[in-house]
């Protein structure tokens, strides 16, 4: 029934709503207070203050449950050779982040970071269990070099299904959500959409992913320039969305729509959610607000997708993986500049002079 | 008794040797087995590899137990009104501290490492106590403005009692050194430092620190250039420190020398770090290699200092803070690197497939 999930989507978009002004003013002003000289703990001051936007409280309540929710999903565009890696690696991976043995999963137990998996359209069938959220639309989406990657309600199926992890995960505890992604071929789509969104050319934004080589490199730019060619952007963010992305990005933007209407902090990946969260901020620019772009990764594109987003990422480390690595390393980040907030003497408290003249 | 003094500085270096090439051949042989694309975590198989080679291990043993040694002093150059900030200040920012409310405090807390203050050479006189270690040299040094800052005899004294501070640390446990400072007015020395042993000129390398105003910058770098042609480095790397140098900084290089010394790997904060770093590399160029940059600040001179050093910075916030938050920022990415290599499936282990072709 298109026409009830469109409505359930209007009820998600407006459900988003700008950060609180006056928590925002205290937070301010709170830095100006603190042990240090105003300004000098730079980009932390500023997150701090977005912090305390988004829970419209100052100072902002501590983050102690992150969690990782990594969306998986296969491409039909795979069938392309964008790509080197079999598509049964995207299955094979999540039995990995299962199991606890990828890279996500070690730096997660580091941060204390639950990991879950959600399946919004792998090819191979997974085993059920806890640590898995079901929420397959279909297994892998169309090939978008031939046609839309997905049906238009299919686009908004997925949004909502990110939106009611956000909402399921928020009820069982977590504080902030970190997004993860696994998907072989996912880095064409992300281009696609990069393109779409922002109006950058295809060959600015389709990079080497996983590392193709040369002439993988070009078969990816031709897809994605093709598929603009053929299905230009309307204007309409939805059926771009089902025109190039994967069931993974509709599930990432509904993800980030769903936890900017519950006010907690989302702390995004690299290019398969800054693709995504292009798609989000299309819908509802005010969920811009509740997102920290935790990393730059070396893909072309996510330089692109975090200007059009207007975010500056906490790490920078040359990082290509994906699975959420580059959400998890930044999280402490988060978290540190909030508790700078809560925590820091003053120069009252800490009977600490300040500086003298103008 | 310089000579003594001499003598054992002599055997300092002696004890600094390079990094282990069998472990870290090991270690990026294991990373080709991980379950990712070959290169794809960037700068964290960088510093893997640099932990094995410390460590002479691979994988290398996992670091639990950090420490922030936050070096303090006061400044003869004070007087040439360098900076706003009152001389007291530094002695107050101590005793913030060792109450636990300075901004280092509340960051090392989160990253679970100790904080220690080590005095070595505040103006004022310090309450003792097991969180302070006592290494005065003098309390404070000479002005650079108008002679040298310590007499080489001082600067000896100082890198032996920061080489030894880093065995005392790893003696109490600690398997990480992260390396802060205090000292109101320690940019400009730090400055002079950078100008001194890259090359660069006074006015590059010569910053707003703390928030200086444009007449105040201006006497920072006249009072630089002064010292600098008054007496220009004639290549003994102590001499330069004597003349240019602050006590923190002194203690700063001996630590990193001895931590190298031990094996053990050093986190360095911004700009006075990288100063003594250039110190420490000049002394025993191997001890580089124990040196992980922990950020990059907003002064200018520790962009030329991280570039002199060849050292790529892990967190890049425009902090200008010093006292050791970007190290302690720093530090989980340094311990993440490692359990990466530990703890991460290999392609066999999780029957992930490889990619295809060449």
């Amino acid at each position: 029934m298109p026409a009830m999930s469109d409505e359930l989507l209007q009820d998600l978009l407006a459900g988003v709503t700008p950060l609180d002004e006056a928590a925002m003013r205290q937070a301010e002003e709170r830095q100006t207070q603190l042990t240090k000289p105003p300004g000098s703990l730079g980009v932390l001051e500023d997150a701090s203050v977005r912090l305390a936007g988004i829970a419209a409280e100052c100072p902002p309540p501590p983050l102690l449950r992150p969690v990782v929710a990594v969306f998986a999903g296969d491409h039909g565009v795979h069938a392309q050779g964008v790509t080197p890696w079999p598509q049964e690696v995207t299955a094979s991976m999540v039995a990995n982040f299962r199991a606890g043995g990828a890279a996500v999963n070690v730096l997660a137990r580091r941060a204390r970071a639950d990991v879950l998996v959600v399946d919004m359209g792998v090819a191979a069938e997974l085993e059920p269990g806890p640590d898995l959220l079901d929420r397959r639309i279909r297994p892998g989406t169309s090939d978008l070099a031939t046609g839309p990657a997905m049906s238009r309600d299919e686009a908004v199926r997925g949004l909502l299904a990110g939106a009611e992890v956000a909402r399921t995960l928020v009820a069982r505890g977590h504080d902030c959500l970190l997004t993860g992604d696994m998907g072989i071929a996912n880095t064409t789509p992300s281009a696609a959409l990069v393109a779409a969104f922002t109006g950058a050319p295809p060959e600015q934004v389709t990079g080497r992913g996983t590392g193709v080589d040369d002439a993988t490199l070009a078969r990816k730019v031709a897809v994605v320039s093709a598929a603009l060619a053929d299905r230009p952007p309307t204007g309409d963010p939805v059926a771009t969305l089902a025109s190039l992305g994967g069931f993974e990005h509709a599930g990432l933007a509904g993800f980030v729509l769903g936890a900017a209407g519950l006010r907690v902090p989302v702390v995004l990946d690299g290019v398969i959610a800054g693709a995504a969260a292009l798609v989000a901020a299309a819908l509802a620019p005010d969920a811009l607000g509740y997102c920290f772009a935790g990393h730059r990764s070396v893909e072309p594109g996510h330089a692109v997708a975090l200007r059009g987003l207007g975010l500056r990422p906490l790490v920078d480390l040359d990082l290509r993986l994906g699975e959420g690595t580059g959400a998890v390393l930044a999280f402490p980040v988060v978290a540190a500049a909030g508790a700078l907030l809560r925590e820091m003497a003053t120069f009252d408290s800490a009977g600490v002079a300040r500086k003298e003249g103008p």
